[in-house]
Order: C-alpha cells, then sequence, then structure tokens
C-alpha cells in the first residue's frame, strides 16, 4: 500500500500535468495541491523544491496540510522521475508493461520526446522563426507509434510524457498565442492537420478522450492563461530582432 | 532466461561504458562488438542505430556474426534506456533497488548527471573557459551522496551512469588534453582533489575499484585515443577565440 501522496502542480504546466495523467491513471488517491507560478509560496522551494519548480511530490511522512509540508516525508521531483515513481508505486495499474522489450520502448520513446518534441517546440513558441524543426520532432515520434493503440500498445507513461506538450501546443496554435508571426499559427496547425501527420492525429484523439486526460485538462483555463502569460511573445520576440 | 544480447560499443565512449558496466554488474552473457567510430561499418546505421551511434544492443533472433546483424533482433539505443533494460532483463542483480523511494533516487541521480555534469563538462573540456559550472554540477552530485556507499547505497545504475564520465574527465585533466589553457588541466585537478571535494573522490575510489570497472576501463587505451583525437581541441578553441 503506498504512502499519502502530496502532488505539488499547476495546471499550466506541462510537466506536472505529466504527473497529474500517471496517478490518475493509476486511480491513486492524492492531495492535489496548486502552486501559483507566478506568486509562489515562500515555504515551496526550501520546504518541498529546492529547484523551486513544480511537479514535485511529498510522499509518506504524517498527514498535514499540503502547505505545512512535513520534514518527514519524502520530497521527489522531476516528471520524469515522478513517472516512473509512480509507475514503480502502482504496479497494478501497468503504466509501463511488464516485458522488458516494450519498457525499452517506452522509454526511448519517452526520449524521444525530450531530444526532438520539447525542445523544438519551445524554440518555436517562444522566438518564433520557422516551425520545422518542430515539424521534424513530431514526424519522429510519429513513426515511432504502431499502427493503432498507444506508444507502446496499451497506455503508458510514454503517453502521458507527451500528452501535456501536444495538448497545450495545439491550444497555443488554436489561439496564436506564441512569438511566430500573426496567422502562423493557423497555417502551422493545417500543416499539423494535414495526411503528413494523420497517424499523429489520431494518436492524439486517442490521448484526449483517455477519462485521466479529460480529468486533468481544462481547456479554457490554459487558453486563458497562456494569453495572459504569453500574450506579449511576439512582440517580445520582434523587440529582440 | 534473457535470449542473446549483442552490444554495439566503443572503448572511448562513455556513454557506450555505461552499458558494459551494467551488463558486467549483472554477470550478463553478451557479445561485445567495438565500432571504430572514426570509420564506422557501413552496416551500423542502416542495420542496428539508425542514429549511427553507440551504444546499441541487438537483443534476441537468431544467432549471427555481430558485423551480420539479424533484421529479427530487436535494436534498442541510448545509453540510459540501456541501463534501465539492463536492470530489467537482470532483476536478481539488483541494479535499481526494490524501494520506490530509492528507485525515484537513482533516476533522480542520473538526471542530475544529465543535466549537471556531462553538459558542463564537455563545455569546458571542447571550449574551455572557466571550469566552474563543472564544479557546481560535481558540487550538486556531491551533495546527493550519502555518507558512505554508492548513489543510493547499494551499487545500481545511477553509478554506472556516472563512472564513465568521471573517469574520462580525470584521464583528460591528468594528461592536460582539451581546450582549457596549457597547465589548467592541473589545476583543476587540485581543485577537484582538495577537502571540497573529499567526498566525491571517496566515492571515485569506490566506483574505480568495483571490479565491473576494471573489467571494462582501459586507462591507457583512453589516454592515448584522447590524445590522437582531441589533442588538437586548445589549438581548435584559441583559433576560434
Ligand atoms: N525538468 C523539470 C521541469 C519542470 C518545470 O520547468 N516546471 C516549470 C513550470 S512548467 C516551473 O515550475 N518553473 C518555475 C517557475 O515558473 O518559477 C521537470 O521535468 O519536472
Ligand atoms: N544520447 C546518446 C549519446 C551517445 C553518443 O553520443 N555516442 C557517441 C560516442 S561517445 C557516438 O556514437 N557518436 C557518433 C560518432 O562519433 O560518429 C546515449 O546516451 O547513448
Amino acid at each position: 500500500m503506498p504512502e499519502q501522496i502530496t502532488l505539488y502542480t499547476a495546471k499550466i504546466c506541462p510537466y506536472a500535468h505529466r504527473v497529474e495523467l500517471a496517478l490518475e491513471e493509476a486511480k491513486a488517491k492524492y492531495t492535489r495541491y496548486e502552486i501559483d507560478l507566478t506568486n509562489k509560496p515562500v515555504w515551496y522551494a526550501p520546504e518541498v523544491n529546492p529547484a523551486s519548480k513544480v511537479p514535485a511530490i511529498a510522499y509518506g511522512g504524517p498527514l498535514v496540510p499540503a502547505d505545512q509540508p512535513s520534514p518527514e516525508s519524502v520530497k521527489i521531483a522531476e516528471s520524469l522521475v515522478l513517472l516512473e515513481f509512480v509507475a514503480d508505486l502502482f504496479p497494478e495499474a501497468h503504466l509501463l508493461p511488464s516485458n522488458p522489450v516494450l519498457r525499452a520502448k517506452a522509454r526511448f520513446f519517452i526520449d524521444a520526446i525530450s531530444t526532438k518534441v520539447t525542445g523544438t517546440w519551445y524554440s518555436f513558441f517562444r522566438k518564433g522563426g520557422s516551425p520545422d524543426e518542430f515539424f521534424t520532432g513530431l514526424e519522429v515520434i510519429q513513426a515511432l507509434l504502431p499502427p493503432s493503440g498507444f506508444a507502446v500498445g496499451e497506455y503508458s507513461i510514454a503517453d502521458a510524457a507527451i500528452a501535456p506538450f501536444l495538448a497545450r501546443a495545439w491550444v497555443n496554435l488554436e489561439n496564436d498565442t506564441g512569438a511566430w508571426k500573426e496567422g502562423d499559427g493557423a497555417t502551422v496547425l493545417a500543416t499539423l492537420q494535414s495526411a503528413r501527420f494523420a497517424r499523429l492525429n489520431q494518436y492524439i484523439q486517442d490521448l484526449e478522450a483517455r477519462p485521466n486526460f479529460k480529468a486533468t485538462f481544462d481547456k479554457e483555463y490554459i487558453a486563458e492563461s497562456f494569453k495572459r502569460r504569453f500574450g506579449n511573445l511576439r512582440a517580445q520576440a520582434q523587440n529582440q530582432q
């Protein structure tokens, strides 16, 4: 039986969302504590995560209010570490397959997300310029997908690792909230919805139809937050040119 | 019972060395195939690893010569994926602890190696400049170590992930083979051997005393290879200034 789990998270954050997806998938009992990233509580860095980022989990120790973390709980950070942690805590949820080769494929998929997708997306999102590297990264991911189903067949932490990024990228493209030239959001979205990315689109539909996603993704809130926080990205990027 | 394992590796490569350490620690039966990185076999990228890097493992399939890989074996790349794969294949070797919290600590340690050590080392090694970020990265690692023993107490893939980098960094510093100013290798080494890094030094001694390390690290060969391949780093870096 796992001990108490307190998740420090933020709705806007794709890294934190990964861990919520895994916890929901495992039907874990956990306390969710929203951190306002624009005004972080003073106790958060010293008492939970010295890197001052979400996500983090306080695991075990006495039952205490989330905003008064106990020194007796173990504090764990880094979304990918936490995905494996949740998989380890809830083996019956099969968040990783039991076959070693499929486990390796799930981890290779996760590595491809880190090296080919998140960086290329942020670069386009924050600096504008060409979306080509982002497209190429998504093609790598698409090529790793089996003909149907999730990253390694059954749902796994590999899917929880990518869903938050794809969902947020699409929201930003739909709302044209990024550093790119005005209107480019729609153009890029058109490419992403074309036959070139047919398998990826099916995959995204499957990811978003999953109950764990529906329970953790508040599209309106995300769209509004991005508009507020990043509405001026385009202006900033243009000023720097 | 694991199936046949063929490891494509190169003595000079720290990423590949990680996997050799894990396989040796697990007392795995495997075929070791040295790839000459300065003259890679034409079949390597198309038939083993499209990224054309070592390490890679061909797992299962019929028994074939390593230089005639079978399409029936599964090909797996990326050193950190392979460390987990070896741990999964040989559970009795306990390359990861069974306690989920300790497993998370091992993976957090590995994450710190990737984000704080390898990049800061390569930047100093290849471009010269200040070693301060490398020192800071090593301090992070040192702070994660328990008072004695390995990264999470017993030997684990966290130790296999860092040993190859530390060993090669030290060799390069000892031989002053890096982009830094002539003689800086010794100065940096002196700092690394000072009281500031006492716990790290003990750790390195423990890592290098381990049979899996002795069986896989050919110091003379590494030193010579670095001299040959990177002897002109300093000249290159100076030309770029
Ligand atoms: N490598 C970390 C990245 C986490 C991260 O960057 N989180 C962001 C929000 S998405 C954060 O908390 N940033 C600190 C801040 O905004 O002050 C992980 O994978 O967990
Ligand atoms: N991310 C890879 C990096 C592997 C890597 O960079 N290997 C180098 C040698 S150390 C390589 O094979 N480079 C290709 C070449 O030298 O042609 C891993 O962790 O396995």
